[in-house]
């Protein structure tokens, strides 16, 4: 499993660690030795049944870590033991997956011996994490040592430990010997190949595969648009008749390339064993507050907080905030407006070199401003979403998407609604696009590429430093990889990389057909992407825990409702091109009937494809049928012999 | 449970029977054998395990009838066996409902001593039915007597009879006395109460009862209307202002209305046990046919039939027959429209009392016209749908409603919406609406109502007069009984009803704020509606198989596509007022853009409302998450207990 590395627990057992754990420095000694019984303890007694042990920091280069930090793993029957309790569907022998049960293990495809190599190190790390936060308090009434840190039975304690601030952080463990094979595979050759999308799932989850799979598909989706619409650009730029064309493209690819995914991820998925796993029950946030009363679905003590509270909250108080907002941001278009009209007045009235440039300035300034206010507009979402003192993670989760998305959609695409049809000036919203676009990837690539990859290497430069160069191109060992995995920065999640592509996806479906180079752009800056990302997985943050995940959730969403939004906009953008309006000269009325008639028909066909392509591909149906057939059937054939066992009375 | 009566099967147990299986006259002994001694068969050698006689039929008043028919019932410990098989929900102990299972059958609430009363005589038909139809071939290669009868391993042996015509009828059997309480309860006392929806359930299962609660909903929200329809019709008919408000509240309506029924069904299929119920595993339908292959679900041998094909049947042949007969019942418009304007030129030249009168001929004729289209139609889809070879029950109904669906949605509406925003012509729309809408109702009364009560009285008459006035009043013996209901016509579904609700709710929510009066005239439909339904199904047909369903399924969706229609109309309707126009005399861009925008923000608060507003009611998802929540914890407890027992090795 792990390249090499062991440690011991406290009864000698050697075990390979997996995860970190990093308490307060001042933690009492009290509360660690709880902690660690706690989680050895065994199942039975309602312990976890890990191995756990303090991690040795010798004292290098003069630097005191934390003392305070320990190591996670676990034995292999406890890990299987484990893989059944989060529901792992693994390949059975007839190529079908199945949950993963631990009497059943040797008739699952990759089992072989005792077991050892069958999980993934990112699964043996999902399941100690799990593991770890189901450990429950029995009936110590707070945690020892922390008379405030108040506890009742059946909450989870590291959730607890961690809302009070005693846990820092709890991340798995970066594996160098895989992390070396997938970065190869993955980005450090150049070459024409698909992403290995098997290799990212088996080392960081589902949950990020998807996103990288979503983005490959998303980008080769693009390139039809964008190999045509290069030759627009060089050639047909102001016929309008191949622009109508262009938008009818644009409307039937946004459709088609959002319904297949759909079945690409669903076969993905299945393949995986995420498609038919169920959900485990989903512990409250660690933010999550309220008074004690009890859960009605579990019927365990628990803070409730009722909803009508939280309702209150968002409605008075969020969605005005929001509505706010986006009435800041409306203003500061207009304020953009009066610049580039000021702009054009100076250019207008001396026109040389320098106005000329002046003209593009506006542009530029206003596009830096969204991207600050989307940031500002971030972390103020983030608090709003957290004071709404949601339960559950996933609900916090889509309400802040919401928020997020709401808010991101009006400041970047507002100004172009204005300019497409309000103002119904063709040439500037082609400037403007352009401008916001560029400005916007390059800012990105700025942020996410550049930064990380510079911060990376100043850290592991420091690293390298403290151990003296005397082992400089060499493995660093257990202690001292931990110590530096330990200072690297948390990955939050894929919310900001779908974030950035739903704006992509905007800019072209949208508008993309008065500025044919859209497409072209977010092509290349895709391309860029996947390899920043990939970099900044493999070596700037830590090792994220795996997210079993079945589809990309609410993006999906997200991005239909864009493609909806798109059918407007193009018709739209049809309806105003000088082109169609020629043929209308005598009626304004007639043209603006057709074209809303056009643009319903068009809705109702995409909600009828949408209902017509099945989700999931057929044989996949079939195979999910196939094993709710066998359950049916065993549990019968099992009645039968019950019953055939007790004489019939008649 | 069945009232009193009782026969015995051929080893001498006596049972109540339920249900009746009627086979071909000519049908041969050998066959007859073969196929009770299956039906009696015990389980654990592939057989129904159920009793089964003869009905002896005495010779009375000179007419022979059919002696195949055979009274079909169980032992009651059979019937709880096939409960589990069936996955019946029942109200467990703890108020919540459960899957029942044998095993535990005396935590149930109601199940008392040996569980006599626990089902419902219509469960216990249901059972019955499910039974029969899972009874399956075994090494058999055809039915016993006919070698055209083809038989493969695990083919249903009822399906083969029913499809080769050996089998006519199967259909369970009216209970008296229950009726008796039921029709009281139901129609015979004229008070305003609600339904007695759990009584319609106990006696015809869930599918049912589902359709008298969305009648009786629909009913009750179409009083507002009505009673603000009817101040309108009498003073304000001609104040615009007010139509203007009117539409808005038709939109409202009807997106407040389906969200709600949503969850009222919930509910109601909640403590029903059908909203968690697992579907059980479909059979072919009878008429499919195919070559001999493997089921890819099953593995069974089974006909098979390839989709390709069955989709270039779709798309080549149905899919332009429909749009043929769309075309047709277009150019019957035409023609109606011609006649139409002949009729006025006619009134115009000779205005007296007779051209007047002729006025409303072409409407009268049209309305009946689409009435016998409507009719013709059926046929044709019914014919093609099968021909379309679907080889489940519910795929054949989605692609048989469809077809229906939009073929009489046109038929009916596309006159109106022609008046409406082709012609323009408000006065016409009112009287063609009224009149479509009344001799619509007429004739389906008429059908629906009168015909049926003045068959089944002839009928009632015939086979009292058969046993010679002697015990008129009586009740009649078994044998009697099940004869007349031989012959009782058979019910063919909730189709036709819901099919004429959806078309009332078209005629109502697409356009009458032109009319108020057609909320009024469909609530006293519906009134009279609700009681000739109920007698229908008491008095008319067959006792149907109770059908268990958690919600009324494909149209749920057919009323939320006309409720999105009518979002589209309204709006039309609004812009097109004078009144409305009297604000944008200046200029008809304006005014139109502003109609579509409106009706754009409209459609989109549509959406939101109906993603947030939940489908189920917070309280039942509490409770279906506390039972899957349980099994999750029972299943955890029984893993831990199973693990400790065994010695852990580290």
């Amino acid at each position: 499993m792990q390249s090499g590395w062991s440690v011991s627990d406290s009864d000698g057992t050697a075990f390979t660690p997996m995860v970190v754990l990093e308490l307060a420095e001042d933690t009492s000694e009290e509360a660690i030795k709880w902690l660690l019984s706690r989680i050895r303890d065994k199942e039975q007694n309602g312990g976890a049944e890990l191995l756990v042990e303090q991690l040795l920091t010798r004292d290098h280069g003069g630097q005191k870590g934390n003392p305070n930090v320990f190591l996670v793993g676990s034995t292999l029957k406890r890990l299987l033991h484990g893989a059944e309790d989060v529901g792992l569907f693994k390949e059975f022998n007839d190529d079908s997956m199945r949950g993963f049960t631990y009497t059943n293990k040797d008739n699952f495809k990759d089992f072989q011996g005792d077991g050892d190599g069958f999980l993934s190190v990112a699964e043996c790390q999902y399941i100690i994490k799990h593991e770890l936060d189901t450990l429950r308090a029995k009936d110590e009434a707070n945690v020892p040592g922390y008379p405030k840190a108040k506890l009742y039975p059946g909450k989870s304690i590291i959730r607890r430990l961690q809302s009070k601030g005693i846990l820092y952080q709890v991340f798995p463990l970066h594996d160098k010997e895989e992390l070396k094979r997938l970065s190869f595979s993955w980005y450090r050759k150049v070459k024409l190949s698909f992403q290995p999308l098997n290799d990212i799932r088996h080392y960081f989850g589902e949950g990020l595969a998807l996103y990288f799979g979503f983005l490959e598909y998303f980008t080769l989706a693009m390139l039809p648009m964008a190999l045509i619409g290069i030759p627009y650009y060089l050639w047909d730029w102001e016929d309008y008749d191949k622009y109508v064309l262009f938008a009818v493209f644009n409307l039937v690819w946004s459709t088609v390339f959002l319904e297949v995914w759909k079945r690409f991820s669903a076969t993905l998925a299945f393949s995986w064993g995420t498609l038919s796993r169920k959900k485990a029950f989903e512990e409250p946030r660690a933010g999550f507050h309220g008074v004690l009363g009890f859960n009605p679905v579990t019927g365990r003590e628990e803070p409730v907080y009722p909803n009508s509270k939280r309702l209150l909250r968002i409605y008075l108080v969020s969605v005005p905030f929001v509505l706010l907002c986006l009435y800041l941001s409306f203003y500061i278009m207009m304020i953009y407006f009066d610049m580039e009209s000021w702009a054009l007045a100076l250019y207008e009235v001396e026109p040389n070199f320098w106005t000329g440039l002046f003209l593009f300035v506006p542009s530029i300034i206003y596009a830096v401003v969204i991207e600050v206010l989307n940031l500002l507009y971030r972390y103020a979402a983030e608090f709003l979403t957290d004071w709404e003192n949601h339960r559950l993670e996933t609900s916090y989760q889509n309400h802040l998407v919401l928020k997020v998305l709401v808010f991101n959609f009006f400041n970047c695409f507002a100004s172009l609604f204005y300019i497409a049809f309000v103002m119904q000036d063709v040439v500037l919203l082609r400037q403007s696009l352009a401008t916001l676009l560029i400005t916007s990837q390059i800012l990105n690539q700025i942020m996410e590429a550049f930064l990380p990859y510079w911060l990376q290497r100043r850290r592991n430069k420091k690293a390298h430093k403290r151990l003296h160069r005397v082992m400089a191109d060499q493995e660093l060992p257990l202690a001292q990889q931990a110590q530096l995995e330990l200072d690297m920065s948390t990955y939050l999640g894929t919310f900001d990389d779908y974030l950035e592509q739903f704006l992509l996806f905007g800019y072209v479906s949208l508008f993309s057909c008065v500025y044919p180079l859209a497409a072209v752009l977010v092509v290349l800056n895709n391309i860029t992407e996947v390899y920043s990302d990939a970099f900044k997985m493999c070596h700037v943050f830590k090792r994220p825990f795996a997210e079993p995940a079945s589809n990309i959730g609410v993006w999906q969403l997200a991005f239909e409702t864009m493609s909806v939004i798109a059918v407007v906009t193009n018709c739209a953008l049809i309806g105003l091109s000088p082109q169609v309006k020629a043929y209308f000269l005598e009626s304004d009325t007639q043209l603006i009937l057709l074209v809303v008639c056009v643009e319903h028909i068009l809705l109702a066909f995409k909600f009828i494809l949408a209902f017509v392509i099945p989700d999931v591909p057929k044989h996949i149906q079939n195979k999910l049928a196939r094993l709710e057939f066998e359950s049916l059937e065993a549990f019968k054939k099992k009645k039968i012999l019950e019953t055939s066992g007790i004489p019939n009375k008649h």
